[in-house]
């Protein structure tokens, strides 16, 4: 047993397709640096993510919803556990159209019993669609 | 044609059930008072919003989706057009665990550029299971 | 000894005096319910809040610090102690001119480790002028 | 006279000094990539920032009100003029003991109505103790 057990992306994988809720969002854990507190996620553009019938742009809910789900994960990986979230912020910089995304959580501080993270959401074209900010609890227990 | 057109129930429930991702949180718009800005919003439990298999428990992406999505329809109501979120926070209180939600978005402002919403959301048993605090951009076209 | 200490009043005005930072924004605690977690400050205008030279409009800094405060109060009146802030946001309403502030500072939540308070702002009017909500840490030692 | 007017660090230096308020933050400009949104501040430590008499940690109001104020000159710095705050989240991560601060905001989006900053705050030591988020309104008069 390891003095500090960490999520690799596999395990991370597993966790994502093991939720119901989050299964339905298609997150794919593609790379990480558990030290550096980094993780990145793709997801694909699915029609149920779409705002108004038609206009293929995604609803600021899945992307809320990411933004949790994989700054939490970029904790999660370094504390072997998943954690619950205390609360967090998203703010939408351009509307995302019909496009994969791509998802890069930071961790900022990962304290005793607060950890706190930056998720960047870029479009196809590495543009910045959306940016969240998160606490989670971190205590054990 | 009103110098101020606003939304009715039934307007903001055609809202809901035209797009394609609000459709699939299942909203029900129950009550309104247009001009003190309140929407009362309910929502069943959906096995589909479930966090960890078997838990029952709700997961927060669908009650931040929730709340960017009711606060929107509070200023909505009041302006006859949807807005785009600037940006938003949820807090998260306590674990929601298969209940239905009633949902309550207050305006707090809503000014010639930016709308502000408060959004509380309640179990079955009445207890706060999470609060939004929301801004949209309330300019015309 | 109480098994539950609070604080009252003059306690709560105290804490404000004693702390050098505290002290430069000029609280006054005027009532409180401990039960429901209300607080309500005054606080008078002073020419260093002021944010153009000339304007007498208040810098929404001193605004933001007056938020963190009141909303930690609010709850450290219950707890019978000072709680260290995680986080908050401030949503700035309408310009305040010149005039004293009336602060209702309302506990949302008081957790075993988290608690959160939302805190309202108004002018000597009674117009909302920002409003703050505020997570801090509970747990003891 | 140029058709993208901004700031340089003197006339921000001179923003700062002139403003009843922000000449109690004791900000110093110094230094700025305009094109790339960057703007660094320090702050020196100075005893009527302090929390608790005789504790010489930073209290988390002037931490907040110089967060606020960076961020809002890092978009002021490319569009020329001063920008109203809507609304700001600040995260404190670790107390800051009687340290200098070195304050870096980066904006994330100067958009047609709405811009983002983020401001990240360090002690002497380089380690972060506070980050901030926020949007100002970009629209012109």
């Amino acid at each position: 047993m390891s003095a500090s057990p960490t999520l690799s992306l596999e395990q991370i994988q597993k966790f994502f397709d093991a939720s119901p809720y989050i299964a339905t969002l298609g997150l794919r854990a593609v790379s990480q640096d558990i030290e550096a507190g980094v993780l990145v996620v793709q997801v694909p553009w699915q029609p149920h993510f779409e705002r108004g019938a038609g206009t293929r742009q995604w609803h600021g809910g899945p992307l809320a919803a990411i933004i949790d789900t994989v700054g939490d994960f970029a904790l999660a990986m370094q504390l072997g556990r998943g954690l619950p979230t205390i609360n967090f912020r998203v703010d939408y910089l351009r509307p995302a159209i019909a496009t994969d995304l791509k998802v890069t959580a930071s961790v900022r501080r990962n304290g005793r019993s607060v950890g706190v993270a930056d998720v960047d959401v870029a479009d196809g074209e590495g543009r910045l669609v959306a940016v969240g900010r998160a606490t989670y609890a971190t205590l054990a227990g």
